[in-house]
């Protein structure tokens, strides 16, 4: 298996509501069949379905719990730009469950959770080399 | 926001036997603090105490529900490959959900839970086009 990840599916509860989220941040997607694929560099960002999504998967999904036990991350290239992003997410419907501040790394970062609770830290970490393209790696 | 995912960080209730797991795919991570990241292309899967992460998140962990709401999926370039990789998983103790077989889209995929109930789809998806590197993208 090859150190890969190709698709981040995101389960949720209304698919208009869930692109809108993304699209007020300024992602772009494409539609086919309900699910909205949004291209992030070599992989895929995908929105649809819970019950679709856990049924494709073969779970069963008897409601969700308070912790779905991922997060994403999206990190940036400075602390000005977590407050921005922050900002834009909270004017977009998102809720704020660690308001930006530095971190114990000597970053600053902030999380917040889309409209179906998936969470999102927005982060500058100087721990990590940032490419052109937005890639990272420990230097 | 540019259109891009950093870190996808996994919450697990053990870290050793998660690292384990991966190592036996063939991963290779690098452990900070009791912290382990696994380079993916340009971004890394973390592997993080369940609960560490969601206090870290700000967000109440009052235990796992039956499906977390994200998906995570490795793609290859053949169904010869999905078998091999699935049964690999099965191996080092992966949970199927959903054995390997022809998918509706003209694919080849199957689904495992890793041992913390992580879900990750291994799918071979003629509609995609992937570069040498493992990138996938709309044709």
């Amino acid at each position: 298996m090859e150190q890969r990840i190709s698709l981040v599916s995101l389960g949720v509860d209304d698919l208009d509501r869930a692109r809108t989220f993304y699209e007020r941040l300024g992602w772009h997607g494409r539609e086919i069949e309900e699910t909205v694929f949004l291209q992030a560099g070599p992989l895929m960002l995908v929105l649809w379905g819970r019950s679709k999504l856990a049924a494709d998967s073969g779970i069963p999904d008897t409601g969700r719990g308070s912790f779905g036990g991922v997060t994403l991350a999206h990190n940036v290239r400075s602390a000005a730009e977590v407050d921005e992003i922050v900002a834009a997410a909270e004017a977009a419907g998102a809720t704020m469950t660690r308001p930006p501040a530095p971190t114990f790394y000597g970053g600053y970062a902030g999380v917040f959770l889309d409209p179906d609770g998936h969470a999102w830290e927005i982060a500058f970490n100087p721990g990590f080399v940032m490419d052109d393209a937005g890639g990272i790696a420990f230097p």
